[in-house]
């Protein structure tokens, strides 16, 4: 497995969805997605993998074990795969490297003769970045039964289109959409390759790494309140303006952040009335907190409600705070990450800040997961990258992981 | 005059054009407007003033002199007047009590017997605000032929519908659109009454002022470039973060404003892709910006731009900043300004932040401002307020002033 194995498979998507920015379009359920299907769909035939869909959407190929006679096992499949779907103009990794690295390992494994004494099984999870209904990994919440299939059924686009409706015209059944505990309870272990969505593995010179952790994070809304008045003659000491209140809150988050060592993020912000004359009245913001531990994500979370409180008195206006969504730590199991980081010849284990449909399953599946070096460290955005003998070295580290899992 | 008095034909207006938030929606030509325009003619018809209306929209409502033999003048009127039309969610008194109080002014000359020497003209003016169609003072640019009438037609509001086809809907033909030079070479003065944009008047317990200049003033477009990233992987050194940028621009704008005596304020910003979970790859945002002469507010852009510079370095962002519009400073008639001044026992004189008709006026016309007292200090919302009592001491004071330059 070189560079030139891997791009030739790989260049069979890079048509699927681009945008002009360099980024992708692959909304869920959209024409790019179903394009992307089809090609799971051709892959899984071309190597007489047994195509599966299951009731929430999720695509799977499986290799059937031959287990040699008088050493069955107890028949669970080892699962590997990833997403195909993008955030609007992320990068051609994000997700569909974990794919197609995943048909290229079933290669590497066949052309060494191996045959499994456990199924070896590809997916392709739906709507991973939520991208399109707004729920992270909703295909593998619901699969976990954490989503409840109604409230999924009604998930609308920007357009106003439900989650229903774009199934059903997209030819699949939304009245299925709930838990899969039988598919679960089959599987003994799952292993998701995708891109670092950092730098880590560039710098410690490294082509993999394995990761330990999901950092655990959360969102919130933040609410500054004013008074509206005009620009051009309210005199400073008279105003309420909450705009200032929240430059400072987003000054003050990344303080807090970089004196404690986690990351935050105000990426979203709404003003009203949202006038170039006129002091606002209203400033909404969503701040984005992530940290190594709970301990020093609440650290953060604290520090800045303190401040940016305090500021709000001082300028007059009102500040509230409220969780949108909070996610705990995920450990991933911590004996296969060392049989793997020992397998892979000590590759280096990090810890990510990005949700996954691995993090999703590790509540219930031994779960494992790769990364592939990007030297940019750039993520959801057209200038993440990996080289094409980076890709190769993570088909040939899936692998590896899957012949010592499987066969 | 007492407060009662204002108060029966104040409350005329009252129920046109209210929203539920306490503030009115008056855009001009819409309905809300008609009916105000509906009402002006009415005024003028119970007073038996010749109503006219220009080619721009704006009405008038002509009180007739009555020259004695041997002292003929040069037939010249003088005007007054405001605006109907409202900022979404404007309060009560900006544009409505000058007209409300010039028709009071006249019956007040009436009752008292007065025979102008020269005519004496309500107006008001249409699209003062730009709430609808983004040109304040447009009707009275129009008429000054600061505005190119094709431009004007073509102007659209949020909804998509042009100027031309808003004054077709209401009855007007906006073919007759443009510069009005005999009507200002016919006009000897213009008095503007207006409430208050401040508190001023509050302070020195006042009801009533005389504007002496409207502040310098401008609209510069920011702009803060970066990179899109994800924001819960991407470390913080490694971040080229637009927001950050932004953040302090929005605090620097306040800073260098109090340090020099001017207004700065941000109101309108806009994020891209504006997502909770990427750092923004742009921010746009709009600086407002005003001070008592040309060079404080030279003084306050200076900084601005080398303070926010300076930190785009530091953030790794870009930062550029573009004027929309600039606007120098306007001096009203200082002969007219100390006259009425005199006139009202030393009324205090006062500038003012605001763009006003007036201003566009002062150019072709001695003009002068009359303010009404706004304990609030408040202005475009709705806690905007003035007392019965100083309205009527407004009217008085306009009716000494109409007196003095007409009988």
């Amino acid at each position: 497995m070189d560079g030139a194995d891997f791009r030739r498979l790989w260049d069979e998507l890079a048509n699927i969805g681009p945008a002009d920015t360099g980024g992708y379009l692959r909304f869920s359920w959209s024409d790019a997605d179903l394009a992307c299907r089809d090609w799971f769909r051709a892959q899984a035939a071309a190597r007489d993998l047994r195509l599966e869909t299951d009731r929430n959407g999720n695509l799977y190929a499986r290799w059937d074990a031959s287990p040699p006679p008088g050493e069955p096992n107890d028949g669970r499949a080892v699962l590997t795969g990833s997403h195909f779907d993008s955030v609007p103009h992320g990068g051609a990794y994000d997700g569909p490297l974990g794919i197609v690295s995943a048909f290229l390992a079933v290669d590497r494994l066949r052309a060494e003769g191996a045959e499994p004494k456990r199924p070896i099984v590809v997916a392709a999870f739906t709507e991973e970045e939520g991208g399109r209904f707004g729920v992270p990994c909703l295909g593998s919440r619901l699969m976990a039964g954490v989503v409840d299939p109604e409230r999924a059924r009604r998930l609308t686009d920007p357009g106003g289109t439900t989650l229903a409706e774009a199934m059903r015209a997209a030819g699949a059944d939304p009245d299925l959409l709930g838990p899969d505990p039988d598919r679960l309870a089959g599987t003994a272990a799952f292993v998701e390759l995708h891109i670092e969505q950092g730098r880590h593995l560039d710098e410690e010179d490294a082509p993999v790494g394995v990761a330990s952790a999901i950092w655990p994070h959360g969102r919130w809304r933040l609410d500054f309140t004013g008074e509206a008045d005009h620009a051009g003659t309210t005199r400073l000491p008279d105003r309420r303006d909450p705009m200032l209140t929240f430059a400072f809150a987003v000054l003050a988050a990344r303080k807090e952040a970089r004196l404690a060592g986690g990351l935050a993020t105000v990426g979203r912000v709404e003003a009203e009335p949202n006038a170039t004359n006129a002091i606002a009245a209203r400033v909404t913001a969503w701040l984005d907190a992530r940290a190594p531990d709970e301990a020093v994500l609440d650290e953060i979370l604290r520090g800045f409600e303190s401040k940016v409180s305090e500021r709000a008195g001082r300028d007059g206006t009102g500040f509230a705070i409220a969780p949108e969504s909070e996610t705990p730590i995920v450990e991933f199991d911590g004996a296969l990450r060392d049989r793997i980081a020992a397998l892979l010849g000590g590759a280096p284990v990090l810890p990510t800040g990005a949700g996954h449909d691995a993090g999703v399953l590790a509540a219930h599946v031994p779960t494992a997961m790769l990364f592939v070096r990007n030297p940019t460290g750039v993520s959801h955005a057209p200038r993440e990258s990996a080289t094409d003998e980076d890709c190769a070295a993570g088909v040939e580290a899936l692998a590896a992981v899957l012949r010592d899992l499987a066969c």
